[in-house]
């Protein structure tokens, strides 16, 4: 059965996101369905005012599948619209700094006002309680006082920003979460709420192991352990070099060990004093990744990687984004698509990360150019005429 | 007004996590409100299995809020025991590998059949398109199959991997978005749905700057670059060394520099050749780093920090794992809470991240010990007796 219903079917966002938090937010809403329109004010949000090019990559690879309206929320026609749209609308998303929108005069007092039902999801930074209030929320100040950069890289280096924009994606991913549970307790009370998730608090549970491992110890841990094991407990595992790049092997149990050791030619090691345990393998670890590595420098990393795991050991090749991008399944199943955009043709996209059985995912329509859709919003949900629109246009107050 | 009620009132979930994706999932729709169950082997869930400690320490930072029951699900007993319990849940949560399920004799078709309006939501690792089905999804082998680590690190370093478990965590916060889409699918259907979600599909997005960056240049800009930007166009931005430590410094904006070179001591470079433009300054980035080296290297991360922040320039101190656990700001927020765990005492937990207007988070109760809540779930679901009960323990269908 293939069904071409999506779950939020019938819902409609309002998108004032901007960067990554807020604008994934909305996206996770749109792969599912929802009726996400981005708001942007008339000259472009964020994301292409510090581009040179008018359509960048950041803002077409997040926000496939939403219509777009420019719209200039700090007058006073563009935030009445605003306003009527929200009485249309089931969620508003946004992640301006903590008090953009109240100063808009479109903060949750007007929003209730404009429709009851309606739910805010904010996106933030740091809760207030640690006096962090003021510092402004980039991904990069999210790792560095949420723990992530402390964590990332060798005990005798500096600190490593993790590559990956983790606080934006994971607050973002969490504010929908919050949006969908308070849109759950509508069908109850009939009435929206005003939800905010800062990145921090977001991010802060990907630090279970480090976390663990400071309160198991009382704190005698390296903080850092490069590729190593947060808590140095086990053996193999680490980042090896292979002839063409480099590779994980981790070996979490006994038998991944066994088999480990009678692929690289030493079944005797299984049993040999310093190996047959975990334990004994954690406090040789030098010598178990030197054995490891002498392996591994000698063959490619799909020969490595096909060899290993047909044993059953754990691996994987570490993967540069280039390969990522030419990887035909992910590109086929649906996370990495192309799509074909209005101005800069033949681009790549996230897909959705939902699997739904017996369902197709959501075809991916590019993001919208600055304003692509303002008539057509303007006009299917407010009703608006052309000559409505065209005022709008020559005044400045839609894009 | 402070209202007691919470989003998942009256929602139960079936959690068979394990380790930190499905775990993180239904922890989410516990802070929710939702009552979770949390089923572990009678030997315990992983996490117990392999440390020393039989409440471990992320056991306890990630099941605060469940009850917990033991069932041996490969007996006859427990498994009729587990469908009679979906019959009465709404979501059941799992991250077996693929196939698991299936072989207890509990997978898709037999919950559907036990319960027509039951969720199942399943975290995977990879989507088999790839060719990458058979390898075991642990967060290392995300991070490295998915990119995380190849643009972690510095440029002439090997990769690195984030210390945070963010493929685990990203991983179970989106099938958290899945589950609830399903539940509000099921007001209009009356049915449930099977949904998945591969860690690596909901890593990717992290990534968005890097693959922009790839895919505007074709791939020529160098895939780590340590603490600075991506792309290599902003500067400062970077991890910079202070007395006591690190700290970062980014700025976004011209007003950002004009601030710092003034704070710096160096009002003249505002308008200096080299430094006047963020082209110019990405050009002479080391130089630049350079000079906010020179000033941070004299001055603690508190000190430097509010000398910025007072000026608008965006910075944070890079905090550690021990940092975190003395925020009081941290504690009594609610996102990581002191609670009085029943054998271990006084434990740190994850609290929730949902912060909504007008309302409290959930009081936190900590992680079940195995079995802890077995007779109390069996007998108020099942309407099971204390002799049944005491049968099933003899019998070691139940812990």
């Amino acid at each position: 059965m293939v069904d071409d219903k999506l779950a939020l079917d019938g819902i409609t966002v309002l998108d004032l996101g901007q960067v990554y938090n807020g604008p994934y937010c909305s996206l996770l809403l749109a792969h599912l369905g929802a009726h996400v329109i981005k708001v942007e004010p008339i000259d472009g949000e964020h994301t292409r005012r510090r581009s040179p090019q008018p359509e960048p990559y950041p803002l077409i690879l997040l926000n496939s599948n939403k219509d777009g309206l420019g719209l200039n929320l700090k007058s006073g026609q563009g935030r009445r619209l605003f306003l009527d749209l929200v009485a249309t609308a089931d969620i508003v998303v946004e992640n301006f700094a903590e008090g953009v929108l109240e100063r808009l005069g479109c903060g949750w007092d007007e929003l209730q006002s404009a429709n009851p039902r309606v739910i805010l999801a904010s996106g933030r930074g740091f809760n207030d309680h640690g006096g962090w209030g003021g510092v402004p929320a980039m991904d990069l100040a999210v790792q560095a006082l949420g723990g992530v950069l402390a964590v990332t890289g060798f005990a005798d280096g500096p600190p490593v920003k993790c590559g990956g924009a983790v606080a934006d994606i994971l607050g973002g991913t969490t504010l929908a979460v919050a949006a969908l549970a308070a849109l759950h307790e509508r069908e109850r009370t009939g009435r929206g709420q005003h939800v905010s998730v800062p990145m921090l608090d977001a991010t802060l549970p990907t630090l279970t192991s480090p976390l663990a491992g400071y309160l198991e110890t009382g704190g005698t841990l390296p903080e850092r352990t490069g590729n190593r094991h947060g808590g140095l407990e086990v053996a193999p595992y680490n980042v090896y070099r292979c002839k063409d790049g480099w590779m994980t092997v981790f070996c979490a149990r006994e038998q991944h060990w066994r088999a480990l050791a009678t692929t690289l030619g030493h079944p005797e090691l299984v049993e040999a004093d310093g190996f047959s345990s975990m334990r004994s393998r954690a406090q040789n670890m030098d010598e178990v990744d030197d054995l490891v590595t002498a392996w591994t420098t000698q063959r490619s990393r799909a020969e490595a990687s096909a060899a290993l795991l047909a044993q059953g050991v754990p691996c994987a090749p570490v993967r540069g984004i280039g390969e990522l991008l030419d990887d035909a399944g992910l590109r086929d199943s649906g996370a990495l698509p192309e799509v074909e955009h209005a101005t800069r043709g033949r681009v790549r996209a996230f897909g959705s990360p939902f699997h739904v059985r017996g369902r197709k995912p959501r075809p991916l329509v590019p993001a919208p150019t600055l304003g692509q859709h303002s008539r057509d919003v303007l006009h299917s949900r407010l009703d608006l005429s052309g000559d409505d629109i065209d005022r709008l246009l020559t005044e400045g107050v839609i894009a």
